[in-house]
């Protein structure tokens, strides 16, 4: 039985984050489906795990962990000698990768996020898309891309010329804004195209995609 | 000249999270106002040093930074050895810290800035509270405060029973909303409570509120 346990659903771009943060460092891991569905997650023993009642949760031995970008900064360190170096690497850009982290969370997000439930996810659970509030997060999104598409013009990363976890994080969001009209963001500007291109071709992102809550 | 930089306004949240920190560090740095009511943040030469117009911008030497949480982490782990340990001490539950400050980031943040702007910011500049994004969020926030609460009965700080910067980021929204009538999500709950009154009372936090714009 592997040390590391991942309690969550591959359908949430939390659960994907840590997932593909467990396969670019090569870990073995167990992980257990939560039926978001049947409201597992708002639930005991899943509580006791979360409080908030969010996926995933995380277990490494006797270490319990949630928030999604916590678990990949302690796989990230923790298991630094392992698979892809995601803090850094060769490129020793440790305050600046933060950085970029930083701004995944507070520019990116909160406007991608949005933008991910509006045209991803309602539509799969039958709800109805709010237009006004997509038209409002293209707008957010798309200032907050002209400033990547200044950054990656001066790095191949968002943090410097190697592959980070501040690179990793977008990931989730990223897959479900290029399957809806949100991806028209990215492809017009060439800088962040190329980039998006790069991150979702790596291997690890297959094997996020590969994995199935039902296994 | 001190190596250590801060651009910003003391007005703002994300500014007085990086002096508190640089006081609870007991660093020499210089403090440059940056006039937000002219729109300083929104023009060169700031936007050269952060791209976003946000405040604050920072420098330690020739590392430039943006983004407090990121400015944060970085003097603390930069500067270790000096003043208040902020990553764990003798504690030494990094990953429980970071765990805490993504859930400060992802959960408390987001309904502590919106009340934050309604009843603290918006009144001071001469604006109309929104009573139904108060409503709103005074209910969301009184949700991560129950489960603060419980954490709070199990450990003095918010990671552990060492103050870390998982509390620190806290003090600039828990220092405008106990201002307001939102004081009372946090009265009626004597774990929380207790935890505010230790925070608040830190002399780092006295220091801050004494740094002016104007100096």
């Amino acid at each position: 039985m592997a040390a590391i346990k991942v309690y969550g659903s591959t359908f949430t771009t939390a659960t994907r984050r840590v997932l593909a943060t467990l396969y670019e460092k090569e870990l073995e891991f167990e992980f257990i489906p939560v039926d978001m569905r049947a409201g597992e997650h708002k639930k005991e023993p899943f509580l006791s795990m979360n409080p908030f009642g969010l996926v995933p949760a995380f277990e490494d031995g006797d270490l319990k962990l949630f928030e999604s970008r916590a678990i990949s900064k302690y796989i990230a360190y923790k298991y630094a000698d392992k698979g892809t170096q995601l803090t850094g690497g060769d490129c020793k850009k440790t305050p600046v990768i933060s950085l970029w982290m930083e701004v995944e969370a507070h520019q990116f997000d909160p406007a991608a996020s949005n933008l991910t439930w509006e045209l991803a996810i309602k539509p799969l659970i039958g709800m109805e898309t709010d237009s006004a509030a997509v038209e409002e997060n293209e707008a957010r999104l798309a200032k907050v891309l002209d400033v990547y598409e200044s950054r990656l013009a001066q790095s191949k990363y968002m943090a410097s010329d190697c592959f980070s976890l501040a690179d990793l994080h977008h990931l989730p969001t990223i897959h479900y804004l290029i399957g809806t009209q949100s991806k028209k963001l990215f492809d017009s500007r060439p800088h962040v195209s190329a980039w998006v291109a790069d991150i979702t071709a790596r291997p690890s992102w297959s094997k996020v995609l590969a994995t199935q809550n039902k296994q």
